[in-house]
């Protein structure tokens, strides 16, 4: 089959792999409808230290399952699903607790011997746990919408909920990506009354503003913290999304809370210290966040989806075939494109 | 009148310092009856500059109010009243939020021309918000634990809320200190199943056991993290209290909270940046916590205290008079003293 492999920094390629097949018992093997190329994924695109073997990339996808086995109980052959950016096995204690990122067995696309979701076909470990049956054709108009569901839009709403978003609430976002666009969605979702993106780029801001945000913020560092202020009775903002993960976004993020305040940051943190560790605690500013459990979120997002409540799936501005996937990884690093949809 | 003054690094003295007086409409004047010596006040006792004018001290006390301003309404002369360890209106838009330490009109005793609380009476700015009355007699029984109420009992409960106790979590608390002990306080107040204390004195550790800790490690650094671990069925705590503020008992704390668990801390931060950025981000490990909102507190830990359901006074395990102040700052240096109450 065909996925697409990763070997260095900017060399994606769409190469023959091994199919796809069963392994364990509690696999099921999806054939790919629909994928998508992450911002995460332009970390190691920038990043990467060639490699002959290299990389199988891609962790969002929708597909149908195509064989499952003989301890799978919850899915059959035929059936659309979306699933989760990681795999997890729903019933171990962290799973219970919601923490579906850290399940006690499960792990990540593309690594030990697991496929990537930009490809041809996935086998999907813990499958019962993992994946979820979509109750729509394969061809539905909501399939971008469905999809951001696999990591994007959980992502943005996870950075609302560990910001605290709630009605009446003040919110700023730092960043105008993917995650951004969604974390403003899931904010304007949750009742927040003022959304104040941070951002530089025209057509992300006007999406934006479609999705809920009521303000715009574009300046960078410490002139972004006093547009906030200013915007915010000079206290700062109840709920913050830090959704890039650099240094500099990070210490804007958690500058521009007020105090009380709380930020939610999911953008992959580029350090290993946190900035503002004594003005935080002084302002009793509360920061959690990290990897979104999407699998905890698809449940409850997927009605608004079903139902046209939340159009998620706009923030994919360009659709490709698998074998342009390489040029869509070049067309997201040089931000001609917001999020590439990958059709197969 | 007679007041505590630092001077610099182990140089307290017990001087004579203008009476306390009415200046705002909204002062009250409050003759001390009992006051305590804090674990944060060490941090000046080692690290204070010299100084001819020296620093007022206390923020801890209760008394008896002697003269009120012009605009105070809810107190009067008379009134046995506790107070929280910052001042505040009680009613600008952060304590509305419940963030009292950040009040738009607050601030700190013994700066600004207000008096410290290890002191014959001190003017309390903006009373009507501040002051709590009593209900008791000036030297009722309850004294010791009506007095961790201004401070080091509100601490170790902002720390347990912030940690996100509830019923049914396991705990742990870094640090057995007087804070540290009080979380122990809080944890089982707010329900913890299991609660593991992380410190190495004798006579501590027995308190907290007396409290409801359930289980003691006296490793430290990593080894410690290990050990609340291997009593978390590898896990590590789901709600874990900072009460040091150190480095590493900061790294120790991040480290041991299990994947998706809170981290409360209450500390005072010695370092700028916060170690485990990557590590918490990963584990969805959240960070909250800063000075004790006290006043928000005061009420609700109340009745507890005058009902006998909890009794933080025990932390208290030397008394001193005013002129003996200057030893009892000595003996919490030392560790003789776990924390100083002084009568007047």
């Amino acid at each position: 089959m065909r996925a697409t492999v990763m070997h260095g920094a900017g060399d994606v390629r769409v190469e023959t792999v091994p199919d796809a097949g069963v392994v364990e018992p509690t696999d099921a093997v999806v054939a790919v409808t629909r994928a998508a190329i992450c911002g995460s994924d332009l970390w190691p695109y920038n990043q990467m230290e060639p490699s002959d073997v290299g990389r199988r990339m891609g962790h969002e996808f929708i597909g149908v399952v195509d064989a499952v086995g003989a301890d799978v109980r919850k899915l059959k052959v035929g059936d659309l699903v979306v699933t989760p950016f990681v795999w997890s096995d729903g019933t171990c204690v962290l799973c219970r607790e919601g923490v579906h990122t850290s399940c006690l067995h499960g792990g990540r696309y593309g690594s030990d011997g697991v496929d990537g979701g930009q490809g041809e076909a996935v086998r999907v470990p813990q499958a019962d746990g993992t994946l979820v049956v979509l109750p729509v054709e394969k061809d539905d108009a909501l399939m971008p919408s469905l999809l951001t569901l696999s990591d994007v839009m959980a992502t943005g709403h996870h950075a609302a909920l560990a910001a605290r978003v709630e009605p009446g609430r003040t919110v700023a976002v730092v960043g105008d990506g993917a995650v951004g666009l969604c974390g403003v969605i899931a904010a304007r979702r949750l009742g927040a009354e003022q959304i104040i993106l941070l951002g530089r780029h025209a057509t992300r801001i006007a999406l934006a503003k479609e999705f809920g945000a009521t303000d715009v913020v574009s300046e960078r560092g410490e002139a972004a913290v006093e547009r906030v202020r200013e915007l915010t009775d000079g206290l700062g903002a109840h709920s913050v999304l830090e959704c890039v993960g650099l240094d500099e976004s990070t210490a804007t993020a958690l500058a521009s809370a007020r105090p009380g305040g709380a930020v939610g940051r999911v953008g992959l943190p580029q350090e290993e210290s946190l900035p503002g560790s004594r003005s935080t605690f002084f302002e009793n500013v509360a920061i959690s966040g990290g990897p979104a459990p999407a699998r905890a979120y698809i449940e409850e997002l997927l009605p608004d989806v079903l139902e046209g409540r939340i159009a998620p799936g706009r923030v994919f501005d360009r659709v490709a075939t698998l074998e342009e996937v390489p040029d869509g990884y070049r067309a997201m690093n040089d931000r001609e494109a917001i999020k590439v949809l990958v059709e197969l």
